[in-house]
């Protein structure tokens, strides 16, 4: 029988950098009992991004924020957006370049992420920050 | 009980800029009585995207396209793709580095958008167009 | 009466560049007699992407590998990830780009596909691979 769920998860960031945050949707799934359907997260920020990305080797992610570090310069005088702090406006590219949105299948009770995939929340902002992801359900 | 619907926006740009369109899809929503759900928007074009992102003070679009216009230049003697003018392959880059799909999950009759979130058309190409958005509900 | 529906494709790649399988999935819904729904592609790897681009003109794809491989340069000395070959951070800096996850809505057996819109893998490792994407199917 077809039903749906809504959740909401809290996530604390340490500033910028990747939080992986596999498990929480992982245990939302097992405690709901969710077999097979269609999981949503949406990340309600716009300085922030979601990410599915390798979950191996922690150098991927120093190297992904290396990359985006000298492709969006904090403090770039092309920027006129300035009033919230020299990352601000760059992290609203970061985010633009990603996204905010992601949708993955789930069959007999286990998402369909590759070996090597997990879901990540990728801070933009400097600063440390508290971000709301929401989580919907729909299947059986 | 469960139940889908489809409808398709029409929107008009100016050229090269951002314009939102959080009402519109507000409005499909609250005429249809839409609830608890998944919202899907796909955009049918491959020289536009589809973005979420700040909707309060409008420099942030205003760098947004600074930056893309410098990341990816109009008239570039790397594209071979010019039959269509120089902002065309841009246009496609653009597209390509952002995204023409969002899901967003509907509780209660709201979108789970952040406070500073809008849901924006980004017209890449510098002549005015008409694009097509394909909405999609599925909930109660 | 609603149903849903997994599937898995299984795509060969010759190295870098663009493999369109719009084909296949229309293929799969047809089989299927799926009429309307939401269909759920995701890749479950981290140096590919999928993604809707231009089926027209080949050059679009040759002029999207180019900006690439330029913006993302093979061999960076930034990056220190480097095990798996000089292709493999650019790879992964490729894929969080772009995008792994893409949701089509179907209406009267037809995906909401533009014209001129084709759905793509995007290798990005200079060797052939064999990549999967996982299809899902929730509706009518």
């Amino acid at each position: 029988m077809f039903r749906q769920s809504f959740h909401e998860l809290i996530l604390a960031t340490r500033g910028r950098g990747l939080v992986e945050f596999t498990g929480a949707v992982e245990q939302w799934i097992a405690d709901n009992h969710f077999r097979d359907g269609l999981v949503t997260l949406h990340l309600r920020h716009t300085s922030a991004s979601l990410l599915i990305q390798e979950n191996a080797d922690p150098d991927v992610r120093r190297d992904l924020d290396a990359f985006f570090a000298r492709l969006v310069r904090d403090g770039d005088p092309l920027f006129v957006h300035t009033a919230e702090g020299d990352d601000d406006m760059p992290a609203h590219i970061r985010t633009v370049l990603t996204t905010v949105n992601l949708s993955l299948p789930l069959h007999a009770g286990r998402l369909a992420l590759g070996t090597w995939q997990g879901i990540y929340l990728w801070e933009h902002r400097t600063h440390p920050h508290s971000r709301r992801v929401t989580l919907h359900f729909i299947g059986e």
